[in-house]
């Protein structure tokens, strides 16, 4: 699909100032020139970004961590998934080694399913999705600060999950509803 | 599907402080004792939510938006959404407020696909997902900052965007591949 150019909604940028630095976020308050030439401040957290993978063994079945989360105060179920460990790592390596991590899994067959802005409102992580099949199994390596517990179940089951609400998680919800039309489907566009 | 107990994987608080405080984002920095009893610090956005809506007329002609995301420095394609207004706002009544403020249209059928969590490593941020139906035109109202360009399209094209990778944002993903059981399928489920 081709739109007519972007320029009636483009912001430029006159001054952007670090006004937080975090652990992991780093905040910006930034100064934009409006499209209609007016000016709005834009508050910006800087994050490094992450990579996530869905593994499917050849028998269909998904391996999905529980972890507690501490900003909302649950623990979810969620795809393996990890910070990237330097700005412009290979994203590829840093789901292979987060799947190695948390799971113990390697795999012989990676598909790339998407790149995903989590909330391009206010920042800047982007998380690459994968799917990883052809699956062995190995020892899990976790953070010293990471309590993970594996789950194993039907893909089927885990995309009931994510359409019944039972999944919250919006980087595992599109990675099992986007893996569809591979696991289910014929399609093939391995790396 | 039931889990064990999630003692095994919970994090308590023991002390939380507020380190930033922005304009969208409050941070804190909180101490917490892991499960094995040691300690570790958690970076926590709070965020006070919102709420996002996607409008599919008769004809299956869905209603997307374009706009400027300065963090992804990126005209980015999503379904309509905007932050609460206060903590607690009934959310269904800031889903039709958003939808109404930026495309105009108002809707007799509403349907709660899901909430999800954005980030919920680093973030606090609860989407509520709908699905509109039974659509009526009228005037648009954007924020005063805020710069819009309504996009209509087939759902089938949109899911197909969303597939393909053309549309990045994850709540707009996660709609669009969770409406396809009411769109394509028969389920009904009106709020």
């Amino acid at each position: 699909m081709q739109f007519a150019g972007n320029k009636d909604l483009e912001e430029r940028f006159i001054r952007r100032e670090r006004v937080f630095d975090g652990y992991i976020l780093h905040i910006d308050h930034a100064e934009v020139t409006l499209p209609n030439g007016q000016k709005a401040m834009r508050e910006i957290a800087n994050h490094i970004g992450a990579s996530a993978v869905l593994p499917v063994d050849d028998n269909g079945m998904v391996t999905l961590v529980r972890q507690y989360r501490a900003p909302v105060e649950k623990v979810l179920l969620e795809i393996p998934a990890g910070k990237l460990d330097a700005p412009g790592e290979d994203r590829l390596a840093a789901a292979q080694r987060e799947l190695q991590e948390e799971t113990g899994l390697t795999a012989q067959n990676w598909i790339h399913l998407t790149d995903i802005a989590t909330t391009p409102g206010f920042s800047s992580e982007i998380i690459s999705l994968y799917l990883a099949r052809q699956l062995s199994k190995g020892e899990t390596h976790p953070d010293e600060d990471e309590f993970l517990s594996i789950v194993t179940l039907p893909f089927a089951d885990a995309v009931s999950m994510a359409l019944s609400g039972e999944i919250t998680d919006a980087k595992t919800i599109c990675a099992l509803l986007m893996a569809g039309q591979y696991v289910n489907g014929g399609k093939h566009e391995s790396i």
